[in-house]
C-alpha cells in the first residue's frame, strides 16, 4: 500500500504548488514578508543521514508478537519504525526533518484481524511493554508518539489490514466496517453498493475509521451525516479486560455510555477494531453554492439564521475576511469565464454595498432529491439575502471540493520556505463566537508581535449545531531567527488555545487532545471532570501499557 | 409542595377510573378474567399500620448534615423517609404496599444550593456514610433504593429546591437549569419567555432534569427534541474529587466524553446540580395526527419509511394490533360526532382492505412554521397512503396529547384489583424490530402459559431514529394465586428483557439500569464493556458511598 511521506503530508509524489496560482506569491510576499519565488531553504530529509536508533525488543516479546502476527506482519525495519514513531503535527514535521525522531517505536506489527490484535495485546501485556495504535498516522495532536522517558519496549499496531466493510444492514441504514479502513476505501465499498458514510474530514484521504473515532472526528459534511461520534452506533474494542462489544442500538439507558468512553479514547482503552456506523443512500443531487457576505459579525448571524431556520444543510462554512482574501489569493490563472466574472463582481459588490476588504467568502452545500435541494437552496438564499450577501453561483463550490483534500499539501510547501503554518480549531456557543474569534486572533497578533515575528491568522466557521458551532484558525508564523522557531510556533499556537478556554470554546472541536493539547484540559473539562477521565484510564490499564501519556497526561 | 403518594403514583387526589370508559371493563374481563365492577381487593396502605424501622443517624453525622443545609431541611420523619426510600416500579408499589419497606434511608436532606449539595457529600463521605441523589422518585428500575445489606447510615439528598432556569442564552438557544426543576415547573419558566425544552416523558409532572439525565430519559417528542444526552450539553456535579463542570459547547474532542459519563451515572459518580440544555421557541404550529395502518409489519414498514424520508416529525409512534384494541377500550363514551365516525369507520376500513383485529393506531406530529407543518403532513401522509393505512384526523392525536401523562395512574387501578401491570422498552435496529417484537411477545405468553396465569402484552414503536427505534411494551399478569405474585410478574418481565437481549436489542431505551436490568447488562454491554463502567464507577467512588449496587451490582 502507498504509505504517506514519513517527513510531511501525503504522497511522495504530491505537493503543492504556487506557480499556477499567479496571485498567491504577492499575497504571501505582502502578508508575511516570504518571497516563494526564492529557492527552498530546506530539502526533504534522507533516512541514510538520520541517526536511527536500534530498536530495543527483548526476544520473548519478539517471539509473542511473531506468534501472534507471523513473521511478516512484524518489522523492526527504520522505515517503518519512522512512519509509525509520530503523526503530523507542526510539531512532528519540525523535528522529524531536523532529525530529531523521539521515543520511536521498537517494533511495527500489522494483525489480520481482531484475534491477532487480542493476541498482540497480550504479548505486550505480558511483557509490561507499551502498545501503540496506528491508523493512518495523520493525528496533529501528538497521539501516536511514545513518551521520551519510555523505557519499556513500544510497539506499534498498524490497523491497516482490518480494511473491509463486513456487512451493510440496508434496512437499518448500517455498515459494520474495520477500524483500519482508509477513507477512501470506505466509500469505495459503500459506494459500489449505492451508500456512503458521508464522513470527509480534511484527512480523509490518510486516515481511518479507527482514528476517526479514537479522536473523535468532524468530517466537511458533519452538519448532515453528524461528527464520528454521532454516526458511530457500535464499537468493538479489544480491551484489557476482554473485547469491549456494545451493540448498534439507536439510543440506550444503559448507564455510562461506554461507547462516548471509546470515542475520543486516543488507544488509552485499547484497540478499536470495528464500528458499526450510519450510512446513506447515495443522494440524487448534491451541491455546494457560494455567497459573498458583508463582513464577518454578519456571518456568524447568517449562519446561526441558517442553524434557526427549517432547513438541514449538508455544508455551513463561511471564512473570515482574512481567509476569504487567502482563499481568493489560490485562484488559478483565470480563465476567460473566470475574467468576466472578475469585471462584474466588483460592480455586484458596489451595488450591495459590499467592500471587498471585509467581505467573508460562505458555502452552503446541499444533499437530497432535487425537489428537497432546490426547496433548501431557496431557504437559504434568502436567509443570505436577508443578511446583504451575494450569491454567487455553483463553481466556487465546485472547486471547493474538488482541492478540498490538498490544504494539508500548503503546510509543507510553506515549510520547505521556513514558514510555520498550523490550525488550531474549538467549538462554542453562538453568543460565544464572536468574542472567541476577536480574542483568539488578538491574542495571536499579541504573541507574534511580542516576538517581532510576522504572522497571518484567519478562521473559518465549518459546523453549524442547533446551539454553536465550530469555528477553524489557521496561522502562519515567519520565525525571526532569533530563537528556536518552534518556539515561536508554540508562543502563537499557545495563545491562541489559551484565548479558546478563556472565551467559552473547548480545546478542540476534532483534532482530540493528545499531548499538544493535554495542559488545557482541566481548565476545559474542570480538574474533576479530568479526574473521572482519568479514573477510567486508570482503572481499565493501570500499567500505563496503553499508548500512556495522551490525553491525561501521566 | 405537592409530593406523589408513597404507595402509587401521582398525586392522592389523582387516580385512574373506568366508570367513564364503557369498553374497558368488558375488554379487561374478555382478555385477563378481572372484574373491573367487582369491589377492589387492595385498599391504599395507612403509614399507622406499617412497621417503619427507626432512623439510624450517629450524632457526628446528622450535627454535620443540619450544618449543611439547616436544621429545617434535615428530615428522619417517617413520611418523609418512605417517599425517599424507593421509586415506582411495580416491584416497589407490590412492596410498599403488603409493608416491604426496604432499607429506608436514615435521613433525607434537602440542600438549598450547589454549595450545601457539597456540604452533604463532605459530611456523608467523612462519616463513611451513603448518599442517594433524590429528584421526583418515578424511576421504575430500582435506582433509589438503598441495598438491603447496607449497615452505614444512609442519606438521602432531595434535589426539589434546586428549581430554577438560572438563564436563558437565547443566541444560543441554551438554558441553565437546576437539577430539582421539575417538569412542569422547567416548562413554566422557559415557555413564560417563549421557549421549550420539549422534554415530555410519561413521567414529566412528577420528574426532574436531574433525574431525566441520571437514567438517560427520552420524551414523547424526542424525535425532534432529542433524547436527554443530545438536548443535555453541558452538566455540573458534586462529585469526590470536587465540582465536575463541563462546558456547554455542541461538540468537543477532549478525550472520552465526561457528559455521557454523566448521563446515566445515577447517583454513581455523584449529585448533578445543574444542566446547560437545548431549548427551541415555541413552534407556530404543533399537530399530531392519527393514522390506522393494516398490520404491525407493515407499521414498521411505514415508520421505517418516514424514518427514510426528508422529513423530520416530532412525534412517530404505532401500537401493534393488541395496544390498538386496549386504546379504542379506553375511549370515553361517544360523543355524537364520535358515534358518527363509528359507523363511518368499519366502511372506510372495509374499503381499504383493513382488517380492524389486525389494525395499528399510529400518531405522528409535527411541529413548526405553517408552512412546514403542512408540508411534512402531506409527505408523511402519502407515505401511510403508500403502505395501505387511512388518516383519521387529528382528534384522536389531541385526546392523547392531553391524556399521555395519566398512563401511569391506570397500573395503581389495576394494582387495585390484583393486576400486575408493567412496561419494558428497548431500542434495536430496523432489521431487528420485527423480530423481536415476535420474541418479546412470545416469550411473555410462554411464560405466562408456563404459570397458568393470565396475560395481556402490547406494544407501541415509540421514537424513531436514523437507524432503528423504541419499542414499548406494556404487559399485565393476572397472578394465578399459587405463588408470589411478585414471583409470577417476574418470570413475565425476565422473558420480555432476556428476549431483547437475545435478539439486538438493550435492554433499557430509557429507564436506566438500576438494579432491575443490572442482571441483563454485560449480555447487552459484553462483559468487557461492563468492565470499563465498573473501572470509572469504582475508580471515582472507592468507597462505594454514591448509590452503592446500581448499574453494576457491585
Amino acid at each position: 500500500m502507498q504509505r504517506m511521506k514519513w517527513w510531511g503530508w501525503g504522497l511522495e509524489d504530491h505537493a503543492f504548488t504556487h506557480e499556477d496560482k499567479p496571485a498567491l506569491a504577492p499575497f504571501v510576499r505582502e502578508r508575511i514578508g516570504v518571497d516563494l519565488a526564492a529557492r527552498p531553504a530546506a530539502a526533504p530529509p534522507r533516512i541514510a543521514d538520520l541517526d536511527v536508533p536500534p530498536p530495543v525488543l527483548p526476544g520473548a516479546l519478539r517471539g509473542a508478537l511473531t506468534d501472534a502476527v507471523g513473521e511478516r506482519w512484524l518489522s523492526v525495519d527504520d522505515h517503518e519504525r519512522l512512519v509509525h514513531g509520530r503523526g503530523k503535527s507542526l510539531r512532528d514535521l519540525v523535528r522529524t526533518r531536523a532529525g530529531d525522531l523521539g521515543r520511536l517505536p521498537d517494533a511495527v506489527v500489522a494483525p489480520a484481524d481482531e484475534e491477532q490484535v487480542v493476541a498482540v495485546l497480550r504479548a505486550v501485556l505480558d511483557a509490561d511493554a507499551v502498545l501503540i495504535p496506528f491508523g493512518g498516522g495523520t493525528n496533529i495532536s501528538g497521539s501516536l508518539e511514545a513518551p521520551a522517558s519510555e523505557e519499556r519496549p513500544v510497539v506499534s499496531l498498524d490497523l491497516h489490514r482490518l480494511d473491509r466493510v463486513l456487512e451493510i444492514d440496508e434496512a437499518s441504514r448500517l455498515a459494520r466496517v474495520q477500524a483500519g479502513t482508509f477513507g477512501p476505501a470506505l466509500e469505495q465499498q459503500l459506494t459500489a453498493r449505492g451508500w456512503t458514510a458521508g464522513h470527509f474530514p480534511d484527512s480523509f484521504t490518510h486516515s481511518t475509521l479507527g482514528g476517526w473515532i479514537a479522536t473523535r472526528s468532524s468530517g466537511m459534511q458533519s452538519d448532515k451525516y453528524g461528527d464520528v461520534a454521532e454516526l458511530t452506533r457500535a464499537v468493538r474494542v479489544v480491551a484489557p479486560q476482554g473485547v469491549v462489544a456494545t451493540r448498534p442500538v439507536p439510543s440506550t439507558s444503559t448507564g455510562p455510555s461506554v461507547r462516548e468512553m471509546v470515542l475520543g479514547s486516543e488507544g488509552r482503552l485499547g484497540v478499536i477494531t470495528e464500528a458499526t456506523i450510519h450510512v446513506h443512500r447515495l443522494p440524487e443531487r448534491r451541491e455546494i453554492l457560494a455567497y459573498l457576505l458583508p463582513d464577518w459579525s454578519t456571518s456568524l448571524r447568517a449562519m446561526r439564521a441558517i442553524a434557526e431556520a427549517e432547513v438541514s444543510p449538508s455544508v455551513t462554512r463561511v471564512s473570515d475576511a482574512p481567509e476569504t482574501a487567502f482563499s481568493l489569493a489560490t485562484r488559478k490563472a483565470p480563465r476567460l469565464k473566470d475574467r468576466i466574472a472578475d469585471v462584474v463582481l466588483p460592480r455586484l459588490l458596489g451595488r450591495k454595498g459590499i467592500d471587498p476588504e471585509r467581505m467573508c467568502l460562505a458555502f452552503v452545500g446541499h444533499e437530497g432529491s432535487e425537489a428537497h435541494v432546490r426547496r433548501e437552496r431557496r431557504a437559504v438564499a434568502r436567509i443570505v439575502g436577508e443578511h446583504g450577501g451575494l450569491a454567487i453561483g455553483a463553481s466556487p463550490g465546485r472547486l471547493y471540493d474538488q482541492k478540498k483534500f490538498d490544504t494539508p499539501y500548503i503546510r509543507d510547501f510553506l515549510l520547505d520556505r521556513g514558514v510555520l503554518a498550523d490550525v488550531s480549531e474549538t467549538a462554542a456557543p453562538w453568543s460565544a463566537l464572536e468574542p472567541l474569534h476577536a480574542a483568539a486572533t488578538d491574542a495571536a497578533r499579541r504573541a507574534a508581535d511580542d516576538l517581532g515575528a510576522r504572522l497571518y491568522v484567519m478562521c473559518h466557521l465549518s459546523h453549524s449545531y442547533h446551539a454553536g458551532a465550530c469555528l477553524y484558525f489557521t496561522f502562519a508564523v515567519r520565525p525571526t531567527g532569533e530563537r528556536e522557531p518552534l518556539e515561536e510556533y508554540d508562543a502563537v499556537k499557545s495563545a491562541v488555545q489559551q484565548a479558546f478556554v478563556d472565551h467559552g470554546g473547548t480545546l478542540s472541536h476534532h483534532h482530540a487532545v493528545g499531548t499538544e493539547h493535554a495542559r488545557w484540559l482541566e481548565q476545559d473539562l474542570s480538574p474533576a471532570g479530568v479526574a473521572l477521565t482519568r479514573a477510567l484510564l486508570t482503572g481499565v490499564d493501570p500499567g500505563r501499557n496503553l499508548n500512556p501519556g495522551k490525553i491525561v497526561g501521566d
